[in-house]
């Protein structure tokens, strides 16, 4: 592509949007854990959300927010500590937040867009959450310092913020001579979350959403956190709701939906995308599209592997390329039956070369491939040949897969479909961190 | 039932058959992993196979030789550490040896059926079994000492041999006075070996059989061992084939096809079973046909306990019950998704009453479940109505899962189908065993 869109390691800072965030005493260790971004008027919006049947309260309502603002986001509001999932008052206590954060931010509650990840089954302590509101409120900030404290509030099990960032250029919205915009450059910050309970599944077609749960809590069991996958993508171009989703959709299709820590798909996934029109650059033509459609997906692709590498208790991240399938999905779902394999994963943690296991995975996968067709590649090398054993380096292959990142390439022999997948090994530290009474 | 079948702690031995085991070389570690059954003239059997796409070589040819003998047995020879998998030489190697066993006991090859199980990829050392057929066959005996030879034989990551016995009444073959068979009692005796890579997925119907790998070794890799499950079940009554493939499919249904370890499904997963017709009562009448069933679903139903108890790491067994479901497929589907989540699994080796998870786990089976009406049992308690917590005695529940066994028990509210699902915990020890290099 002619103008390719660059990573930046160190934060770039989209124009228009203030960061904040504060401690409400939702997290059991203390910290930050409540943040806010705001955006500027007209700033517009897309977002996708899991397709677990089970949904947390600030998907519904965050949904229903877009529906009726018709896409415009003014703030987005986000607690760690309490996932806001299978209580009786979620909603209400949901739609408490945004009505309050928007009377101290003069907006419609409507344009606020709210998040919740941390324990299930516990009612959302929302007095803590009112109460840290003007703190909040005071503390907002364009600065880099601001925008890493809203990476390190929505954290859970991460142990590490997860930022990219990316330039692209697009058309000008307008003449402003003296600024960058005059040369048509925009920026895309993206900021995520999630380590565990991670596959995601964004429901990328339709609108089968389903309705909140109401949830009881009456003394019941705080249960340990979901380490959910929150994404929060922020560009200063100016652009449709509608161009914002279809660029969405295209850009998790390819990244959020192709990784897998543990196979388990969380109840508040979530992947919202605001655009502020700030820098004055707007996506008009196609060109301006797919300039912007190369930058998300780049940052999207970043922010996907960060999730992976920061897995909870991850050794090693896996590259897992399906080919010759006979369509995407079927590489897809070879690629998934390979990624969640106890038995492949287990021995990926002991770098162990055990090309056997993924060829039974393969079988299991439910497509109907025909064994001696299938050819398997660890690290650099040829391992299976038409389901049999080959010759191989072993050392140099236990080397490659002691490596922190390593490719494995399966090819299926039924057709020219092939997909990248994301994931990693399954280590005793993973089982620790999960198994932990009360963890 | 009017005639329940009994299960005995103690071997019971039918009569016809004589077992012998002997150590050809073939584990690492050393110690028996060659072990032969030798059943009488006129012996009928039935036979059930792996799902899996991806098939080793004993399975294809032990089909095959039922199919030509129309469903004799007189031998079954099994082999530990080394599945004959994804080799070259596997259909010739397995072949082989069935002439040569077929040759020594003076029957026809066609009525050996084989068995192996162990490292994949790796040519089968066909000599060192033939080397090992005289010891084998000068030791075959119908003591009990020969029969635990075999059951431990054919063990590779089991820790323990795996037997169950029962006794049912059927009518008589003809009168023999002062023989057991006068009273139409037979016996009914169960061998199985499998501790991970369990969750046997049993082809019950149709026929649609793959073609063995032909694996190719040359100097590959030897890959650690596949936990498969072998199964064999041996009666002294008398039966057809056909009334014996009724009985087995009806039996592997509800029990091995419903137990999980690990979520993957072996290459080599066999269910053997063998009548000798020996005690001269014949399973003729429509009641025999069911107190023989009864008593192979006792016999099933211990042994795939017995594999999920011994599982790899294994702490806790998991009586998953999963009723109000449309269907009894729809209620397995479920089953399987909180049997096989990482999440789910760890939180049973805490001993911790985590519903969320298993409520998370129900949303993501693919089943259209509305979450308000699900409710959630943990040991004896209801932890979670219509989706939502409600009060619950936590340390009664802390105390019930930190249980060898506990039930859990999940109500879809969509309709009267149920099923009963054995699982277990995920350990750091399970990773330990299979991510150990080499293991």
């Amino acid at each position: 592509m002619k103008f390719p869109a660059t990573i930046y390691s160190r934060v770039v800072v989209p124009r228009g949007f203030r960061f904040a965030a504060t401690a409400a005493g939702l997290k059991k260790g203390g910290g930050p854990d409540l943040a806010l971004v705001e955006a500027p008027a007209g700033a517009t919006a897309a977002a996708v959300f899991t397709s677990n049947r089970v949904v947390a309260a600030p998907l519904e309502v965050g949904r229903e927010h877009l529906v009726r603002s018709r896409g415009r986001v003014r703030a987005v509001i986000v607690n760690s500590g309490n996932a806001n999932c299978a209580t009786r008052s979620g909603r209400a206590a949901c739609e408490k937040v945004c009505r309050e954060a928007a009377a101290r931010l003069g907006i419609p509650a409507r344009e606020v867009f709210p998040s919740s990840t941390g324990v299930i089954g516990v009612e959302l302590p929302v007095k803590k959450i009112l109460r840290a509101l003007p703190r909040l409120g005071a503390g907002r900030s364009d600065g880099r310092r601001a925008v890493m404290g809203f990476a390190r509030a929505i954290m859970t099990t991460d142990t590490r913020p997860k930022l990219a960032a990316a330039r692209f250029r697009c058309g000008r919205k307008r003449a402003l001579l003296r600024s960058a915009s005059s040369r048509g450059q925009a920026t895309l910050l993206g900021i995520a979350k999630g380590a565990g309970m991670i596959q995601p599944r964004l429901h990328l077609a339709g609108q089968s959403w389903h309705r909140p749960l109401a949830g009881v809590n009456t003394g019941g069991t705080p249960v340990p956190p979901h380490a959910t996958m929150l994404v929060y993508l922020f560009t200063d171009a100016a652009a449709s709701p509608e161009a914002l989703a279809r660029a969405l959709r295209a850009a998790c299709a390819q990244t959020f939906n192709r990784i897998s820590v543990d196979g388990d798909t969380s109840t508040n996934d979530t992947v919202l995308l605001l655009a502020s029109g700030a820098s004055g650059a707007r996506v008009a033509s196609a060109a301006d599209a797919r300039r912007f459609a190369t930058a998300l997906a780049a940052v999207c692709r970043s922010l996907a592997w960060q999730i992976v590498a920061d897995g909870e208790g991850v050794q090693h991240v896996v590259e897992l390329r399906v080919e010759g399938a006979r369509t995407e999905s079927e590489a897809e779902q070879v690629a998934r039956a390979i990624a969640n394999s106890p038995l492949v994963k287990t021995a990926w943690a002991g770098a162990d070369p055990n090309w056997g296991r993924i060829l039974a995975a393969v079988g299991n996968a439910g497509v109907p491939v025909d064994p001696r067709r299938v050819d398997i590649f660890l690290g650099s090398q040829l391992v299976c040949r038409g389901g049999r054993a080959v010759p191989f380096n072993e050392r140099r292959a236990h080397r490659e897969l002691s490596q922190r990142q390593f490719p494995v390439r399966v090819r299926l022999g039924r057709g020219r479909a092939a997909t990248t997948f994301w994931t990693c090994d399954l280590t005793a530290d993973y089982v620790r961190v999960n198994a932990h009474y009360r963890s």
